[in-house]
């Protein structure tokens, strides 16, 4: 792949690499307390959401034929449960951790991949389906992950005292 | 530009698309009174948030070579003041026309760019530095407008009553 062609992959890297970044900073930038916070009235806590942002970047690693999901548990509490299940959650600091680790290892994962290999297909398209539809690949995953993240972000922000 | 150089940036459009989607569809799912309230207590409210948007995406013409910003009058009352500025706003009807417009203007002139004009440079930075960094192109405009957009999203989402 030319310099030229490996742009656009760049610019969705570096994208995805800013808001990341951003959330983690702002993650450690608030006290177990204001992460325990709904982010607006009868909304979900932050804790919630940092579980729930955790258990969907764990996934991306096996959706993007990368490796394992490190933390399978989070699924059930995190994503097919709602905030207020009463389901066990992980105290905060595990959570803290979890999403360190998470985020490591598609951070190491992405540094392997040679640019043209965003553009194979994910794992849960059929090699049929892709054929047809070859946006369908792990670009596009990081894309609306890098989306979903971004959405999530705007709402913790909320947990931050405003002045 | 092959098929395949293309995917990435077809990538980029339909996420952008699909996020300006749903928000436009948020947004007229929503009253006027509820579009007014604070996303979250003492917070922004939906109204300064449309205008804000609109502002920032109207910005985007002249930012990609593409044209001139239509309501430039917003920027003051939407991205330089605060919501409570006490500046007078446009009528909410007003605003949300004004948001169509904006997004009609670019979507129009995006289906008029070929694929590889997305790598050419957005008009604020100098010849030198592009040829220094070709990431800055018109495609990372669009990438980070569309995190722009899916934070806000986010938050607005509150303004849905929540059932």
């Amino acid at each position: 792949m030319e310099q030229q062609q490996q742009l656009p992959i760049k610019i969705v890297l570096d994208n995805w690499t800013a808001i990341l970044s951003r959330t983690t900073g702002l993650i450690n930038s608030l006290t177990d307390e204001e992460l325990d916070q709904e982010v607006s009235p009868g909304r979900n806590t932050g804790t919630y959401l940092l579980g729930h942002i955790t258990a969907v970047h764990d996934r991306m690693m096996p959706l993007l034929g990368l490796g394992a999901q490190q933390f399978p548990q989070l699924d059930d509490v995190f994503l097919t449960s709602p905030d207020k299940s009463g389901k066990t959650k992980p105290s905060t600091s595990e959570l803290r951790a979890q999403w360190e680790t998470v985020n490591q290892a598609l951070t190491e994962a992405f540094g392997k991949l040679q640019p043209e290999e965003w553009l194979h297909k994910h794992t849960s398209v059929s090699d049929a389906d892709f054929a047809k539809e070859p946006q369908r690949n792990r670009l596009n995953v990081l894309t609306s992950r890098t989306i979903h993240l971004a959405s999530h972000y705007g709402q913790m922000l909320f947990l931050k005292k405003s002045k």
